[in-house]
């Protein structure tokens, strides 16, 4: 049986030395978050939209993130046809459908991404996972209001669904591919106190699905690394503005054997 | 007569439960600072500005900030069209006409959104509110050149040429609907270091103004809660890098009770 | 001899009274930390891209900051158009050739800017200075992967062919104008786990340009400030979220004496 521990150590040493270039089509409020973590861990941040460039791009990064939190025309070409060419070159990528369900505009993206270009991993809220799956689940803003638990049997169904992996972030993780399925502990609750760490979660599954095909592995790796990076933070914290410093800190440095012997990954 | 400071503590008590939905049509600059200042008071951002979602998300949202701070053709359509949605449905919205006076095109958007569709609050420096009420300032960027004092005759102007409630910010702040008048003390000279500040004082009035119909009261609310957040912040502090996580970690730590005995609020 | 540590402390003191307006079209990535970097120095940042107000804001700008981080038709004239303008009237403008070598849109808008509309400089990292000589560098992502010695030939060469000031930053810095060449010393290792510490040269540049027609001694005293920055800043750091908030405030902290004493500048 895997050791998820160890591999989630040796995934991070990877990362260590290949640097992979991640591309990022983001949303504007996390843009610059978003980079300095995958700087911190390791990573080389790209971002990236113009369509003129984008296959470019994506055909030099070792994988690509796809962030509908700020939608207009032009973004959802680019990340239709970024995604297009990930599935033709076979490059992973992660999508991360940020308040899908709260508006059609933001679940038809999510949905036409999902079916046109199969993602090789969809993280998102309770909430973002049971709306893409017609659970029934309706999105407050961008704030989980459904619980992990309350999603997990809608993330089954739309990994297997969609042949793809699906994380529920929350107070606890859950990744499934339909058939396994982990349970990722960490983190704390000032995490929910500062914008962009969903999507922060998604761009370290980016960086790690760029080390292996085994992108349930990866994705739990990517999980209990910010979730031991948050953790780590938060000794002596005294608020959101002066936590996330710390997080990034801790995401810089949390070695590999560290993460080896920390990381909570469980079978579901 | 009305207790403003045990209204501030009351209403900053009705965020923290209810967490108002804040929707931000912002600048590119402030949306990260924005959204954390949101989060960290206790309300819950979303940013979006596509014409497409943009009447669900005024729809769902208690609130609206319009800041036209990086202003591009579409963005202008998708603040007129959430303005205006805001003024059928009796959605209190906020306008931060950063840069009014330094520009036509800013100007003029400013003067469109208000004679459009009435704002509940507009938040501006003493600059640009000198350059809506067109008593002849000019902006210089988007720093404040004059005084609040030279200003407080423009706001009332203006606050009664368009039954609104207009906040000028400094070193000392100004609320008025033209009638009432009120003024705010607290902050701290390194805000201005820091890039945003005027922008997270508007959005903080986006969070008080879901919460009551009285406008000059949830402003006046607002820029207490901030100001005292601004001098707690100061404390031993170095420069404006390491401040601004601390104003962000103090709009978090301050109790609802400790702002009805703190808020600094008078009669001007 | 010029004494170029005493003229960097001129030129922050300068800087520090007049409060240059930069405006900066820059990437979405960076915007908050550029305008940050300039109001700690003492400069007034001010961001707009529309090209219906760019025209009045290069006017009322003591210099223009452009950076092609991330494109799009519309910024592209944009900045095709503040450039155009900055000629017209003599208003020095730095460019950020952001990943040029990594895609086609990148290097030919630098090389369009260059060859249409003379920068008074041009910082980029090696990678991106070499591919703009044409010497031959592929730049991968925004990070540089030659070293600064390898680019001071392609510096020099793209200097004296269009008749500007050439940067290349990096462990040590380079600034040429094909005759002088001088390097700079300081920084420090963590500001590559940074993201927009190039950018934020840049716009240093930006703010010192603003000051005087010596745009050799000006660059070279912008990178000395800032490098002086980065390595005070790195005492006692524990990783890259809590040392840029240092950088900043030892950028609001250094005095006009103090770079004028430790600035590290030398003749290459």
């Amino acid at each position: 049986m895997t050791n998820y521990r160890e591999e989630a150590g040796r995934l991070l040493c990877q990362i260590r030395s290949a640097k992979p270039v991640v591309h990022s089509i983001t949303n504007y409020v996390v843009m610059n978050s978003t980079a300095n973590v995958l700087l911190a861990m390791g990573a080389a941040p790209i971002m990236a939209h113009a369509k003129e460039e984008i296959d470019e791009i994506v055909r030099l990064a070792g994988s690509v993130v796809i962030n509908i939190g700020t939608l207009s025309k032009d973004w959802i070409e680019s990340m239709v046809q970024a995604a297009a060419l990930c599935q033709e070159i076979e490059k992973p990528y992660v999508l991360d459908p940020v308040g899908a369900g709260a508006t059609k505009l933001r679940s038809e993206t999510a949905m036409r991404l999902i079916r046109k270009s199969r993602p090789s991993v969809i993280r998102g809220n309770a909430s973002e996972i049971l709306a893409l799956s017609r659970a029934g689940g309706d999105t407050r803003g961008v704030d989980s209001v459904n619980t992990v638990d309350q999603a997990a049997d809608a993330a089954r169904e739309l990994a297997l669904m969609f042949d793809t992996v699906v994380a529920v972030t929350g107070p606890e993780d859950l990744v499934t591919d339909g058939r396994v399925s982990l349970t990722i502990k960490g983190g704390h609750a000032l995490m929910g106190c500062v914008t962009g760490t969903g999507c922060a979660a998604t761009a370290i599954v980016g960086a790690f699905i760029a080390q292996t095909d085994d992108f349930v592995e990866a994705t739990a790796a990517a999980l209990a690394y910010f979730g031991l990076a948050g953790e780590k933070a938060a000794f002596a914290t005294k608020g959101p503005g002066t936590y996330w410093p710390k997080v990034i800190d801790a995401l810089y440095n949390i070695k590999p054997e560290e993460l080896a012997k920390e990381a909570k990954i469980e079978r579901a």
